[in-house]
């Protein structure tokens, strides 16, 4: 069967975007869980940012960024203060169930159009969005590296069960 | 116009998820301009491989993965073997043009099938191709942390130009 219509052929489609993303951050709540608490606000390397502020980041960012694209309207939590690891992965989980909820609610012809997210990032929403994703892989692995050196074994990165 | 076919809703077109990896790619080869050439093959935290065996990796797997998704035919390039920075470069421009030339080639069916990589990883092809992408993101991520430990400051992460 032709397709027919003007809808564009899917490398990803919206479910598998979100699947992706969950199974990525799966790996980064295992981080969390592996991180040595008193290390998780301290421990840095070259002048960066520590783990819990960039978890800190990932974990707020992610559920502002699908609510912004289902409503338009954009919350922006800087909030990167240190607390227990208890509570941010409370928090995570939280998140975690926010995005699941929020996501089937992005209409399909939204994820090619291009809005302006937390009012400052103009990009194709499917750009946008596979952003956060990026911003996730990248600074997590930067968290391998500090767990490394801290002498703790990170989770494997393949495994996104 | 509705959909009227079979055909899944896009959340990443194949055009997309090109120009995406393309643009995280030129944030790699930007990485490996940085890094010290002699550090490149020998510096190292927490026991992890150098920057340099990790961009080999990279820069083989890439058009390897594209060509199997195209072909069926897999080759699996292992050689992380030093070498100067210029011959790294000079390689990861033919894989950028192999990349290019390769892709438009992949059915769009293909994208949504199942397929065995390397012999070895079988998966949606979607996935397998973010996978791909995804690894590279990380391990760039693991080469910026080098790279501040060694006083450089590393690319953009958001200029993906």
């Amino acid at each position: 069967m032709s397709n027919g219509t003007a809808s564009p052929v899917a490398a990803v489609t919206p479910e598998g975007l979100l699947a992706h993303w969950q199974g990525h951050r799966r790996i980064t709540r295992r981080m969390i869980e592996a991180y040595p608490e008193d290390q998780l606000f301290t421990h840095s390397i070259g002048g960066m940012r520590t783990f819990g502020q960039l978890a800190m980041e990932i974990l707020t960012m992610g559920p502002a960024m699908v609510r912004g694209t289902v409503t338009g309207e954009w919350s922006d939590n800087r909030d990167r203060a240190p607390r227990p690891k208890a509570e941010m992965l409370r928090l995570w989980d939280e998140a975690t169930q926010q995005i699941d909820e929020l996501w089937p609610q992005i209409p399909p012809q939204r994820f090619q159009e291009t809005m302006t997210a937390f009012g400052t990032f103009t990009g194709v929403t499917s750009d946008l969005l596979l952003y956060v994703i990026d911003n996730e892989v990248h600074h997590r692995g930067q968290g391998y590296v500090y767990l490394r050196s801290l002498g703790v074994e990170p989770p494997a990165f393949y495994d996104r069960s």
